[in-house]
């Protein structure tokens, strides 16, 4: 696969695991991962985890905008930009964000996210 | 100096050179940096100097709202995540934008700009 079709397919991936089984998505982080939300940060797939479920979004559906990918150097990692909005469960209206993913290759073929970053695009 | 610290020099540095001589950007690239522009994928120094000079902003002066950054891996690299406004010369409103750089050390002690993803946050 292509690095913008591991991209794409990342992408899908992960918002369907966040809006439907937001604890599924430690299996995509391991221990040196990095997540940065809303300027907080958190290493390592439990806390992570942790984090990402204790968020307040009972009923959550992301809708993708763009994707943007690029190689982040010569061993196979993967640069993946996002920009979407954030439907909540009840409100009408939505919350714009951009994430950005840093996508490492593992032996048996798949990736795990060593970096993200999360910010709301405030308005 | 910290990553925090070498992300923010960077960050500042960068906009501050966009805004009063955005040619003297290309000193920043080098051959294998990626640069992609609200979708447009650009490669190397020449060809992304040239891209940000082309760019329809007469005058130009950016803010920034929000600076995060993360180790990218084990050999020094940094990942900047950058929010921001962008007000153009003779106009009211101002453009939101988001941004990521991938920072990676050079010998002497700088760094370059291997990765760049410029999105404009749409409303």
């Amino acid at each position: 696969m292509d690095q913008d079709t591991v991209a794409k397919a990342f992408v899908g991936h992960y918002y369907q695991t966040f809006d439907s089984n937001r604890a599924a998505l430690g299996r995509l982080y391991q221990d040196a991962s990095m997540l940065t939300f809303e300027g907080a940060k958190i290493q390592g797939a439990p806390a992570i985890v942790a984090k990402l479920t204790s968020l307040p979004l009972q009923q959550c559906a992301h809708a993708i905008s763009t994707i943007d990918c690029q190689p982040s150097g010569p061993t196979g990692g993967i640069l993946v930009f996002v920009s979407g909005s954030l439907q909540l469960g009840g409100e009408q209206h939505s919350l714009k964000f951009s994430q950005m993913f840093h996508l490492i290759p593992m032996p048996q073929g798949s990736f795990y996210v060593l970096n993200d970053i999360f910010r709301l695009n405030y308005a």
